[in-house]
């Protein structure tokens, strides 16, 4: 079973939590709240959603990059998982 | 009046349409789509969040970092600026 | 007087220290330290290179961003900024 | 045998075009250029540099996260790549 089942949980609500904070800029520029305001909450939604990745991938690792004596599946998982490297760090 | 004002309408777009980038990684945690569909969704939020984070700066410094002749507010807009470039930048 | 002229020493005793880094990556590979000895040493110097950004953008900000009663050159430093700020987040 | 060692040559290669970059900031300051050239080369370092860790990442992945039948040191390798991501991704 794939990790993001597993800890659907979990990851359902950090995803939540960072979607108030998507709403909680556009409220910003709603109320014409000023600009520091919405930056300062850009950066909180990077922060977080870096955050996010993390919890994901460290999860994708701990689940997935296990050969458990010959169980395919690992090699996929270790090409998605240098995919996803390459684009998100550049 | 503030860029984030000014420009209300298109940043509006923009964050919703993160919002809508947001919704879609938790439809995927909801139906159990694969954890590599997860991954790339956070994956483009990131990208979607850094674009929307360039389009405010670049309005910031447009706007407000212009002095015109004694204008008052120059100098606290750079300091927020160096403010956020280095809770972003790091 | 640009800026990485006036802080010229302050600037140079961090690159210096930079290159002292990237050196010892070149060392641990010479070496045939471990992968993690090298990985580590890699975040080090992504850090560091994001500290000197950080120190060289603030001095620019803070120099080349005040028009002080119609000096010319305030305009070209923003765009350059923006130029700068759309490369390094991405 | 370490993905470090193994692809020492091609590594080794990488790490001195990053030290002859950051040789060319230092060149920048002391040969006083503006400090958008400046700018420049250090986005130029950071991009560079991120280069050289997916390149270390993904043999990392592709080495050490192979259990190969109960090979030891797969759980380790994956430790160490938990720990440098989510020092690199914040």
């Amino acid at each position: 079973m794939s990790h993001t089942v597993h800890e659907k949980k979990k990851l359902l609500a950090r995803v939540r939590r960072i979607r108030g904070q998507v709403e909680a800029i556009e409220r910003a520029l709603e109320e014409e709240s000023g600009c520091e305001t919405v930056m300062h909450r850009i950066a909180g939604v990077r922060g977080a959603v870096n955050g996010l990745m993390n919890e994901v991938l460290e999860d994708h690792v701990r689940t997935h990059l296990v050969d458990a004596g010959g169980e395919s599946g690992a090699a996929d998982a270790r090409e998605q998982l240098i995919d996803v490297l390459r684009s998100y760090i550049k």
